[in-house]
């Protein structure tokens, strides 16, 4: 119980230290723009959205089963060919874990608690762990990149994390 | 006040009622796929996505004024180089809009109430009236072609439409 290397803190997650990571899909503290005769603002391009080619943008739901913290991290995965997003459906934190690579492989993770009614994007090739959810229901909307060729890198840790 | 005509009856949102006009982003019946080790249904490839040459996916968000019903609807617009789709936010139903072309203009439109927790994406092309959100705030994830060439034909109605 003492490995305390083993062991990360969640940080409330903020577009400055996710930044490394991904985009954070919240409001500006101002539009970038009025439209519709006044009636709405936009909040303009807040992602960098890649995707390589052999494949297009695509919008998809996952439906993914809430989990509970302390929450243990065996694995995370990364996708070489695209950004991917994640929009929640329903007005929940949820969990956000990612890490940089070091030699081919996940550094010592980052794990974030979002705010309800905030997405994410998470930049191409990015070492992250699975959605993860903490209340049900789990939806999301996800945009990425659509192909059938492979896309999904995997890293099982010898020893996991434990997330609190 | 006897001009029925000019009134349009909100209809609960249906895929089914959609189509012509775009996609309903919400679970099917089944998912397509079981991904990250059976902890996540994957629904996938929900909506016709079609971004014309010149511009690239982005994600924005935009932040629209409440309306209430009865709805004065006098103008509707469409995007010829790209689809659009919208993603609430909050978990609130929105007033959704759409018109089939008759010779260059939107033939008698059709509003539909959309579901808490449910997306949708216009087609490319297709007329529509702005975002009318029925409650605050306003907020909502929008996936659209981003470019700085024009990408919008308005129409203004001789006489308004009453939706209700």
């Amino acid at each position: 119980m003492s490995n305390d290397i083993s062991k990360i803190k969640l940080k409330k997650i903020s577009a400055e230290l996710f930044k490394p990571f991904g985009d954070l899909l919240a409001l500006k503290d101002a539009p970038d723009l009025i439209i519709n005769h006044g009636m709405c603002e936009r909040h303009h391009n807040l992602a960098t959205i890649e995707f390589d080619k052999g494949g297009k943008p695509g919008i998809s739901l996952f439906n993914a089963e809430p989990r509970k913290l302390p929450y243990t991290l065996k694995m995370m995965e990364r996708h070489p060919k695209g950004s991917q997003a994640f929009i929640p459906m329903y007005e929940q934190p949820f969990l956000v874990i990612v890490a940089i690579d070091e030699g081919g492989k996940p550094a010592r993770p980052n794990a974030f608690l979002t705010e309800p009614n905030v997405g994410i994007n998470f930049h191409k090739n990015i070492w992250h762990g699975v959605l993860t959810p903490l209340h049900s229901p789990g939806i999301f909307a996800v945009f990425d990149r659509i192909a059938t060729d492979t896309n999904l890198e995997e890293y099982w840790f010898k020893n996991p994390y434990t997330i609190f």
